[in-house]
């Protein structure tokens, strides 16, 4: 076994604890990977409140990071010593299945493997997640990240991207389309930059005017005031796609009306259950969806495309060591927008 | 004024009472249609108790029928006495917005005129429907019943037909497709003969096996028991589009479970609130939808295709004077699979 450190949840504490943590001998078809950048997912937040099942005692989260390769199993062709690389939220699934065979294997028959909190194929361990120093996984799901992205910012893409990227992608959004993003954080602000760099007109939804500048400096044409009817209104039957990114429960009535004709409300950010009144569907033929976050062939075509715009996270850059800071500001929203760890203090 | 009669609801009993009712003079662009036959829809029942707004005193339901032009407005240029006609759910709408321009005059940006309950657009009277022996409207609203369609059963594809017809097209159902439905009734048994006849394989999801060999009449290729777990398990994953017409509340979850990748789960039989778990949608990055009943465009299309397969409803047809007892009986299910009121009785 390799031994590395990481942040570790403890049922005893809400805090993450530094701790020793064992990576598996590599495969003939592993990578081991030294993080370098690990974002901070409000589905960390989940897990470790137990949101999503119950807490695991020495749960290791973080599942969007960038790193260097730095050893090779014998099989490895595609990846080389030295190389700089992004993994995301899966690190394996069953390959044969048809979503597998799609590119689709977020939606693998079989489950994907998730970076952490997983059960691995081979030999049932858990996975442990990227708040640490070194993870090792199969070359397949290890992402060459291109030259021209910084690794701290790219890492988000691997997650809060590929989760807005999906929804864009499948809904066929480019020039002409009108799309809305709901809440401004870590998905919303890449929602925004990738709408924009796809040739949408975007609009950012806000409680409040005050982020307008920040929506303008994202590219976004407007921003709407949610709390504001009578501005609202002006917007109705304009979209084609909303990224409904609010992490708490909300109306989704008032964003159904803002859709056009066969328009998609796309909750990312709150997923539990939610009322949905049937009337807000038929007046349009609208539509409620979500988003799988993300399997190989979105995400690897996530990276060429934020490479050829220039696009990464806006990150609050902060040691691992102030993981605990870090979640406790994201919970109260306090982030402008994602919270990025740099793994290098644990050395 | 013009003088005839129908049914109309009193406050003070849930029953329909045979009242005397006034039409408008034909304006020019109007047509007189003596009503033959006019299905017995759900959502009349809605009407009649409160679910969709307080019951109206003296309101006369039924929004699919067929019957004979009487007369014509001098600007009247595509019908003529003597002529088949089929009308729907809408008999007005603006006209100039975007959607009517597209001929989905059910999403009107300025709202469409019902058939009943609504209100008319110049004289501001509120709307009597078809259960009743004439009824004026624009011509333009007025469609030519197609000369092979049997009158009696071609009344509900104006409502139910157009309603399950609108999600099929506009999921782009075709050869190759695989349908579901959910629910044997009016639209169900009209969803599962189009989607047949567009060239789908379609299943039926009922609560016990007793449907099969009508399921399989309808051209269904098979049912499938959704109490049974394991009977369901066998279909995961397998459906591009459900059509849901369910009529009471109930569990999303196990049909979301059996759309495919991209899927759409369509709710037509219950529009109201209900619970969505966003992470049903998650999982194959599936959509939930309705039907906004057919405009212009989706009607007349639904009636030429009807006519080209031979499609009607299949109907208990009864004297409209025994309309309450078909009512109590539609409440309870017990129907096979679409009451049809035969409104010569009123003579």
């Amino acid at each position: 076994m390799r031994t590395t450190l990481g942040w570790a949840l403890t049922t005893t504490s809400r805090e993450l604890q530094r701790v020793p943590l064992e990576r598996r001998d590599l495969r003939d078809d592993d990578v081991a990977v030294r993080i370098d950048y690990c974002g901070v997912c409000h589905s960390d937040l989940h897990a470790i409140h137990g949101m999503v099942g119950k807490p695991m005692d020495g749960l290791v989260p973080g599942h969007e990071f960038t790193g260097t390769i730095t050893a090779a199993g014998s099989a490895v062709t595609s990846l080389k010593v030295g190389e700089r690389v992004a993994v995301g939220t899966l690190v394996d699934s069953c390959g044969v299945c048809d979503m597998c065979r799609l590119g689709q294997e977020n939606f693998c028959r079989e489950y994907p493997t998730s970076t952490y909190g997983g059960k691995d194929r081979l030999d049932g361990t858990i996975t442990q997640g990227a708040y640490s120093r070194e993870y090792v996984l199969r070359e397949k799901f290890t992402y060459r990240l291109p030259d021209t992205l910084d690794p701290a910012g790219a890492a988000p893409l691997m997650c809060a991207g590929v989760t807005v990227w999906e929804p864009l992608r499948s809904n066929g959004i480019g020039p002409g389309s009108q799309v809305a993003v709901a809440g401004l954080g870590g998905l919303g602000h890449l929602g925004v930059k990738l709408a924009v760099a796809l040739g949408a007109e975007v609009t950012v939804l806000s409680r409040s005017a005050e982020k307008t500048p920040d929506a303008r400096a994202l590219g976004a044409s407007e921003l709407l005031v949610t709390t504001d009817d009578a501005h609202l209104a002006k917007a109705s039957g304009r979209f084609d796609l909303i990224l409904d990114t609010i992490a708490g429960p909300h109306d989704l009535s008032p964003l159904f009306r803002l859709l056009g004709l066969e328009g998609t409300l796309s909750v990312l950010g709150y997923p539990r259950e939610v009322p949905v009144n049937i009337m807000d569907l038929v007046f349009g033929r609208k539509k409620l969806s979500s988003s799988g976050t993300g399997g190989r062939k979105y995400t690897a075509e996530l990276l060429t495309f934020a490479a050829e715009h220039g696009i990464t996270a806006d990150l609050e850059l902060v040691p691992s060591g102030q993981v605990n800071e870090a979640l406790a500001r994201l919970e109260k929203g306090d982030v402008r927008y994602r919270f990025g760890l740099d793994l290098s203090d644990l050395d």
